[in-house]
């Protein structure tokens, strides 16, 4: 499988950090990792009281280094995505031990003035990764060779990174040539590479994600993980810089059925998935005229097994796709449906 | 009329510099300027050589602050977007003055240290305009009282900019209240305020826009500069992005009809205006269901008078929008329809 040249940005395999944490939700981060790539992974560090279990071998930092790991992944989250005083005892280690460190939280590793001087000290990189670690060019929307697969959604956070994750599984595991391309922080994290789409200049946005998906082989799948989404109106300008950048050849919309209003938008409620369909196809044949939209994914972990196979089944005969719920039903029905 | 708190950028009025500009083309900034907001000109400098006029008095840098002029404009672009080195004794000049300088060449009066230095020494501004200055909030999606209109066009400049000031004057001269709300360079430099949309970072896109066109009276109209195209693949999230932050009640259709392939991208041509109102509209009721596409703007100038005419007249048939070019005929005929 070709790997776009310097599309790679934080040396693996990782070491996971999840320091103090209070539940094993604050450690998603990790734990996306530990899912989706534990051949990335050496193991995980954790600090007393931490209630967070990942599934990975408990090892020290400098067991760590012993066996390979390059790069410290701060997988926990906390309130307001600082970085906790409690870890810094840690990440001053690590550094010290060669380690790089990669942060997806709101606080930057780069405004800590200590971990600056002991990285520069000891030759280490702080990989920030919700900015942008390079330039982008703007967008020139020529065609390229390969294949690509976008989500896009009824709203935000409504599973198009678990799609997309589960997709390139299913895509894999029947000897298909795929590769995740990342576009937001954690996607960053799991594969260690990637565009975090949402902090890069406006100009920029389709040529970062032209980048991100470049000439690959004729069978080579893309699977392009979505942001936001076209009805979002906080963020609608950011999916469509994706969707002309990326030239899908293939959409899966995704849909959460019991969602009240769109994400932080309290009076807007979202769309069917019949009025994204109508809405993104004609937007996507504007960069790529053989677009198709080939299946649905569905969250459904607020209904019951019976209703989330009654919902989907209904899905599909109102729009004649394979609809599932990646996370009950896996992708593979996505899937066979691109190879 | 109620101008936004804060969106006042540029200290008015001008002294507008030409430099040694060879042609009258490479002062069209100033001649913008002096066009649309003569009001807010004392006057043009020029420098030995200088080929253009942009029919304001020819003053001295000292004369002009005698007059009130607070920011020299750099109203004259050369290749490469540069800050020639003839001109910078002038701007040396102008900061002894305490003249502010506003500039929208790529290249960055804040990257001249000598530049720097002077301005910090006399305490004048240095605005680069392709920059934000500020900070924007994400978009919340809310109605807020006051009308906009946003033109869209079939492709980047393709005179959206030229539209929506002939609209804001033909709304004015039936006194109607309008502002000119500039999202690009040369709009900011004629008006002292706007957002330079294509610079800002992906997330706080439509919130710039919302800022820019906040709350106002009822009857009051924010003539919205349109940005880019949702047909051209490189800035169609910007374009997008704008008519989600500013939810419009009125697009104006921009088009130009001998132009061979979106500018930029040799292998891909201008949708049709029908094509364009019917991807334009659902999107811009996801944000405003209530908005309409009242007219149509066209450029001509590539066609004789009778030709302008006879494609103008056909539009309306077809379409039964006015269609009108702004050069030739004004928009008085767009004005009429949201007054």
């Amino acid at each position: 499988m070709i790997e776009p040249i310097g599309n790679s940005m934080i040396k693996l395999p990782y070491l996971l950090f999840l320091g103090n944490a209070p539940d094993q939700l604050s450690a998603k981060v990790a734990q996306g990792i530990s899912d989706w790539r534990p051949e990335n992974c050496i193991g995980q560090f954790t600090l007393d009281g931490c209630q967070a279990d990942v599934g990975l071998p408990d090892i020290s930092l400098q067991r760590g280094r012993e066996l390979g790991a390059k790069t410290l992944v701060i997988g926990v989250a906390n309130r307001g995505g600082v970085i906790d005083p409690i870890w810094k005892e840690t990440l001053v280690a690590a550094l010290r031990l060669g380690y790089d460190i990669a942060n997806g939280l709101h606080k930057l590793l780069r405004d800590d003035e200590d971990l600056v001087a002991v990285a520069q000290q000891y030759g280490c990189l702080l990989h920030d990764v919700r900015l942008p670690n390079r330039n982008y060019p703007i967008a020139n929307g020529e065609g390229r060779r390969g294949k690509r697969v976008l989500g896009v959604g009824t709203d935000c956070s409504i599973g198009k990174m678990y799609t997309a994750l589960a997709l390139e599984k299913s895509l894999r595991k029947r000897g298909a040539k795929a590769t995740f391309r990342a576009t937001g922080q954690t996607g960053i994290l799991i594969t260690g590479a990637g565009v975090p789409l949402d902090a890069v200049i406006a100009d920029f946005m389709a040529g970062a994600i032209e980048w991100l998906t470049p000439e690959n082989d004729e069978d080579h799948w893309d699977v392009v993980e979505g942001q936001g989404s076209l009805f979002h109106i906080s963020y609608s300008g950011i999916t469509l810089a994706l969707l002309h950048g990326a030239q899908p050849d293939a959409l899966v919309l995704c849909h959460e059925p019991t969602r009240q209003n769109m994400r932080g938008l309290t009076d807007r409620t979202l769309p069917s998935l019949e009025t994204l369909r109508d809405a993104v196809l004609p937007l996507a044949r504007i960069s790529n005229p053989s677009c198709e939209v080939i299946g649905v994914s569905v969250d459904t972990h607020r209904l019951s097994e019976a209703e989330a196979d009654s919902y989907l089944g209904q899905i599909e005969q109102n729009m004649g796709l394979p609809a599932v719920d990646p996370v009950r039903n896996g992708a593979d029905r996505l899937a066979a449906t691109l190879v």
